[in-house]
């Protein structure tokens, strides 16, 4: 097995969304030679689309995608109407940044919902309702599966098999974002690896730290938890996928109190030695 | 559907494991007319057992489950046979107790290991151990997959579909226990339920709050969370599941900070209206 390729390394801004701006993130990325971004939408927002697009290409980044859309459920036609609207700007927005894709996470349960089933009917109504944009875009959707603890506030797709049987029944310009924290403990990872195949849109890094002390924001540093990041690029890898490699740690209580730099400097050690 | 059966209402003494011993929540039991109960171990033990079964049977009720054994995987051939020993003598408890089964959480990972693939191998390997054993005693051990946050600290069997594959390969004297907070997420729950079939040795109840603030001691009261128990009652009753349904709450900051028969109450009640 290869050693991680420097050059794929990306940043995921959500991992120093308390130090930094968009724009620190991106002079960040430079001055410590990561070629990839991810910017979060609130982020880009807070810079300015063309901005953003300017400093992204004076720095000579490049984008592996912008987070995100989705968030499909709502009580409402008018609030599922919003979603898909939002969405469409949020395919403009990474399309002109020139992004690899758009990140999408389904969405809950809507407020007062206990009908999970129905929930995911929406999800897969307000996907198809995008396709079409997104195509005349050649922006590729990518369909993240979030752990089951986000079942009910924030994604009831849970498992890459769900997530490749919407991207089954949609067609093409649909894929998935491969993320470490939300799929290792699934004993089917390695056959929906395989099943994804080519249509793996992006991998993602952190990791699983034992204990782990908030369900959104505890997540670890590559190496310092449970998760075997090696054996799961191996599977990604075994699908051809030569695409960038997303770090994206929310952590409350650790890397988001620390010096961004450091974090920086730790992100690019332990890419190397952990992943 | 039919309303839920009063008769088939069963205390997990979890639920009020800081207010009462196993005594008083047999006691508990009796005042309130509850009329099965499922010990856990630890408070087996302080009561001891003949106590404990003396009392049980002066006040008529009936063993829904033993609460727990598992906790398979180790670091080593020592931990794995402890680990086998402890849970024989978790078969002849439960078995004297006339439970209606033993519960059986999986284990998580090995300090300092990262073979998720490992460590089910040993799960299976520990429950083929027991089942000899088990089968003499007479005695069902149910297979509880644990919701896949607690992959790496508590239990590697993740969904229905994992422990129903262990007792496929293991064959007669397995099942399953179905808790609606581990399963609930699951896009394959009823396909699941339905394979189990006559093998659901166990049906556990509560629910999931949003938000949850612990990954584990932050469980909700039926009816306070999202989950569709209602639903989930339905795909175990359509397996002719006819057992009791254990309540069993995990509450640091709430149920467990209550009148232990203000809480009894509540489950009665909620038992009634929430599932």
């Amino acid at each position: 097995m290869s050693a991680p390729d420097p050059t794929l390394l990306s940043l995921n801004v959500a991992t120093v969304r308390t130090q930094w701006s968009l724009e620190q993130a991106i002079e960040g990325c430079a001055r410590h030679g990561i070629g990839w971004i991810a910017p979060w939408r609130d982020k880009l927002a807070e810079c300015g689309l063309a901005r953003a697009k300017a400093l992204i290409k004076t720095h000579g980044l490049k984008v592996s995608s912008l987070c995100r859309g989705g968030m499909f459920p709502a009580a409402d036609d008018a609030g599922r109407r919003a979603a898909i609207d939002d969405n469409k700007r949020a395919i403009d927005e990474a399309a002109e940044l020139g992004a690899a894709c758009l990140v999408l996470i389904a969405g809950g349960l809507p407020k007062g919902s206990k009908d999970i089933a129905g929930a995911r009917a929406q999800v897969k109504d307000g996907i198809a309702a995008l396709l079409e944009h997104a195509r005349a875009a050649r922006l590729p959707l990518a369909i993240e599966p979030l752990h089951p603890m986000y079942a009910a506030d924030r994604a009831c797709v849970n498992t890459l098999e769900h997530a490749l049987d919407l991207c089954d029944a949609l067609g093409a310009g649909l894929g998935v974002a491969v993320d470490v924290y939300h799929v290792w403990w699934d004993p089917d990872l390695a056959a929906g690896i395989e099943r994804a195949g080519k249509r793996i849109l992006g991998f993602h890094l952190c990791d699983w730290l034992v204990p782990t002390t908030d369900l959104l924001l505890d997540r670890g540093m590559m190496g310092d938890g449970v998760i075997d990041i090696p054996a799961i690029r191996r599977m990604v890898e075994a699908q051809f996928y030569a695409g960038p490699r997303e770090v994206e740690i929310f952590s409350q209580n650790n890397w988001w109190k620390r010096d961004a730099d450091e974090v920086m400097r730790t992100v690019k050690d332990r890419y190397a030695s952990a992943t």
